[in-house]
């Protein structure tokens, strides 16, 4: 395999771990645990894993080596650093017993159910140490909800002797580790099930999770791309940048970036959403920043738009919300249905509020608004294309200004995306350590006998020898919410605190960063070189922990 | 002015010189030249800046400082390392005496007509040594062509008491200094004009320039993002990745990133015109890679696309030549009339095989092909969304051949255009030492009294220490091309060579990696670290001048 100069460097890094993993460790117990909301609804459906203690580790005696097989899971969206969290269980595992094995399963919770799988040996594994992607074993976003295909999981696991499976995915996938981890503890098949908190989107975090591992590299990787455009933006002195960034629901992603590169506008999905904003009150905010830069001579600006965006414009919310129980709900017959009946389907279903809401859009993006939910079904927002209709709606409303001779300037938007170009970007010295660490803990969680658990890692803008590891029972971040039309348990996803200090911080500086160009350029992760700029916290983290 | 952490470290980068311009330094000058073609009509052109030899530097014995005020244009799309360019400039005119002043003209070449400059002072300088970017002082695409011009821009080179200009560009902005030179010296003004070789397109090299700056910077930005593309792609394994990448007319751009990053397809577009290749013959190769991964299981993979594409299908390329004289000489009636009667207009003004292509095309891309010529008559290129206009076909086509049963798989076509991303990265160690060695050289052209010449850098796939700098004479690289319907003296564009090492080895190795999956992750630009990764020449130059 042919790899490039930086993969043969970096494969030579040795992440760091906490001091209480870097030894012996033993368990310290909290008290009893509490789910965030609903407690008497989740504790009914979850009664062998609910309740269970905090677990933090803390350096301990040599015990005897224990024997055990673990499989590991890599589910949904690709995030900076799965590869360290496999490399983070293989030593862990291999150094309790160095006849233990690990297992992959391959392209995600499929894998588990359909058999397919690899032992993870450490010629297999070294390749990927330090390295992004998920490609070591593949990812999927099957769910794992059935009886049936806990059923059919069991088997291989039985097969393979496997004791632990550890699932690493985002807020969704580790709600469903949680149901098969009470699945199994129920029904007494001694398989103890581990999550691991995942996604580039931010949005698991709570008192618990500090951060969601893939956070760093991801949004290192946007910020690096936004400054650069600023720099460009800058430059030529004539264009208006419109970026959408990933980040499904939350705007975390959109957020940091803002904070890293200080961009003339940054939308927060929340805040509109707060404000009860109408789509027509966002493009007119937008329309006069850019109206007062071109007074100033300034006809270029960069705006960035977190992907989920649509979703939270209250209107288009509610819309979108019936949609999602109507397509639930009617899914089959009309998916067969031509694009014109689809869109007669929706408007004869809908309710007279929404359908008028709907009538109001674009048809391209109604009909974005109205196809291929994901299997949590969720709409997939980053096909809805966002940026082009702000920067569509925003030039028809300075058209309108200049003839009502509000505005004078030129206006030239050009538009990207970002999202694919960070999933799968080589993790920063920050998500190599955390996520190696992660590994770590969930195997000693495993030998601890836990199962329910979702190993963390706190105390992470301290040096990583500082860090805590331990493990939260998963039941308590839980709470209930609608799905797909139907009420389930579900991890709190972690939307953008309002009242906290991170988008407190943007609220502060925005309208200078409006008026005057204040963009600052992160550049390229460096993995070597002056800590200051190897060892750089997100500046969301950082401003959480201050 | 608060910056980021990288850029704070960096600026304590000094970036390394050629051992001949360390210290003082003596004149080489080679045998009279002749240009690449059409050598009378040359000649006649550029009585006073013809013929000229290749100057070469040599370490020389220190003479008495000279006096001279020096002005800077940054002309055209950014480039990484122009301020590289700025600062050699800079600290060799202040060498040579520290009484020496340094003036940027602002925005481009419009700010040398219209009298906008700025002193360039160490104040003002130090913040932006090893920067990307062209905000310093800004550029523009001002074409400076005209007598009038180059009177205003006197007047104001006359009173800052300028000796020389150094126009840093690319092809075309360096033939305009060309001209500017002759006519300076015709008029025996007593100004001297210099260029500088700068475009992250590749295309401006020849047997005198090894590669423009910036080349190297921008396409390693691009293969980092596409090397993340391609781990996410062979993750997820259910996405087909269209991605354009800037570089106008010439490939070198894509075939560049293909080199670093070895994609399932690159298309070069110098070889479809070769081939004489139409739209549906690229659709239907591009089509049977997708359905050779599909029987084997792999539904995704990663199409790479140079985005001067279009202009090079034989057929649309006719079309182009036929619309850019139509446009240059109809261009103002034209420009007034509505959406529908410019179709028309144009339809009824084509000839007729040209006609019917227009016809055949789907039409907003039709219509992109009759708006806006840049100031130099070129079709925007980046404008075209050629990446979906090929998916889209490439969709109908899979869709034709799963009803014929040739074709059993999945296509979800995602689609990227990698370009401001790139232009105003962070200079790599390469294009930082790059281009303070040009501007070095710059100078010493000045300080030997040439004009007419662009400063040049050899041998660059040695150490630093190794490289040759000296100046080639402008009129040396150029030929009569046809512009804007009329043969113009222009600098020759260096297109992708069918015989040169580049392509044979994309040619050698591109039906594994079509059939395989050989992706190759590059990661980040590193400023630090070991010399493997930071030091890494483009594949194109060592290919070159292996």
């Amino acid at each position: 395999m042919k790899t490039s100069a930086l993969q043969v460097e970096r494969a030579a890094y040795q992440p760091k771990l906490p001091k209480a993993l870097q030894g012996a460790v033993k368990v310290q117990e909290g008290a009893p645990t509490q789910s965030v909301d609903d407690q008497e609804e989740i504790q009914k459906l979850f009664p062998h894993t609910y309740g269970m203690p905090l677990v933090e580790f803390v350096p301990g005696e040599h015990t005897e080596s224990k024997r055990l097989n673990v499989g590991v899971i890599l589910s949904g969206g690709q995030a900076p650093g799965g590869h360290n969290v496999i490399s983070g269980l293989f030593d862990a595992v291999k150094k309790l017993n160095p006849e233990n094995q690990l297992y992959g399963f391959l392209m995600g919770p499929g894998g588990l159910v359909e058999h397919h799988y690899v032992e993870i040996t450490k010629d297999f594994l070294d390749p990927y140490r330090n390295t992004g992607g998920f490609d070591m074993i593949g990812s999927g976003r099957t769910k794992l909800e059935k009886e049936e295909q806990f059923e059919k999981g069991l088997e291989i696991l039985k097969k393979l002797d496997i004791k632990a499976l550890v699932i690493i995915g985002g807020d969704d996938s580790n709600t469903n580790a949680c149901v098969l981890a009470e699945y199994y503890a129920a029904k007494e098949y001694g398989i103890q099930v581990i999550g691991c908190p995942k996604t580039i989107d931010g949005d698991l975090k709570n008192e618990q999770i500090e951060t969601s591992f893939g956070f760093d590299t991801a949004t290192k990787t946007y910020a690096e791309l936004i400054g650069n455009i600023e720099r460009d933006c800058n430059s030529a002195r004539k264009y208006w940048h419109f970026i959408k960034v990933m980040g499904r629901s939350a705007s975390h992603i959109a957020l940091e970036c803002a904070l890293q590169t200080q961009p003339n506008i940054c939308l927060i999905s929340e805040e509109i959403q707060e404000k009860d904003q109408t789509l027509n009150e966002i493009v007119e905010n937008i329309a006069s920043v850019v109206a007062h830069r071109a007074h100033e001579g300034n006809n270029f600006g960069v705006v960035v738009i977190p992907e989920g965006l649509i979703e939270f414009i209250p209107a288009i919310g509610r819309l979108i919300g019936e949609l999602n129980d109507l397509l639930a709900a009617h899914g089959a017959d009309y998916k067969d249905l031509d694009k014109d009946a689809q869109r007669k389907y929706i408007l004869e279903h809908l309710s007279e509020a929404n359908r008028s809401t709907f009538e109001t859009l674009p048809e391209d993006v109604a009909r974005q608004l109205s196809l291929d939910r994901d299997p949590h079904g969720n709409v997939q927002v980053s096909l809805i294309e966002t940026e082009k209709l702000l920067s569509n709606m925003v030039a028809a409303k300075l058209e309108q200004w200049k003839k009502e001779k509000k505005y004078d300037g030129k206006f030239s938007p050009l538009h990207h995306f970002f999202g694919y170009e960070g999933r799968c970007a080589a993790p920063s010295n920050f998500d190599a350590d955390y996520c190696y660490a992660l590994g770590t803990s969930a195997v000693q969680l495993i030998a601890n006998g836990k199962t329910g658990y979702m190993a963390i890692v706190k105390n992470t803008t301290s040096c990583t020898d500082e860090w805590k590891a331990g493990g939260v029972p998963i039941t308590m971040m839980m709470n209930m919410e609608r799905r797909n039309g139907e009420m389930k348990p579900v991890i709190r996803k972690a939307l953008v605190d309002l009242n906290g200090k991170p988008f407190k911080t943007l609220v502060e500086h925005r309208e200078e960063w409006a008026k005057k160009t204040c963009y600052i350029y992160p550049g390229p992760i460096q993995y070597w070189g002056p800590s200051k700029v190897c060892d750089q916290t997100t500046k969301t983290l950082s401003l959480e922990r201050e």
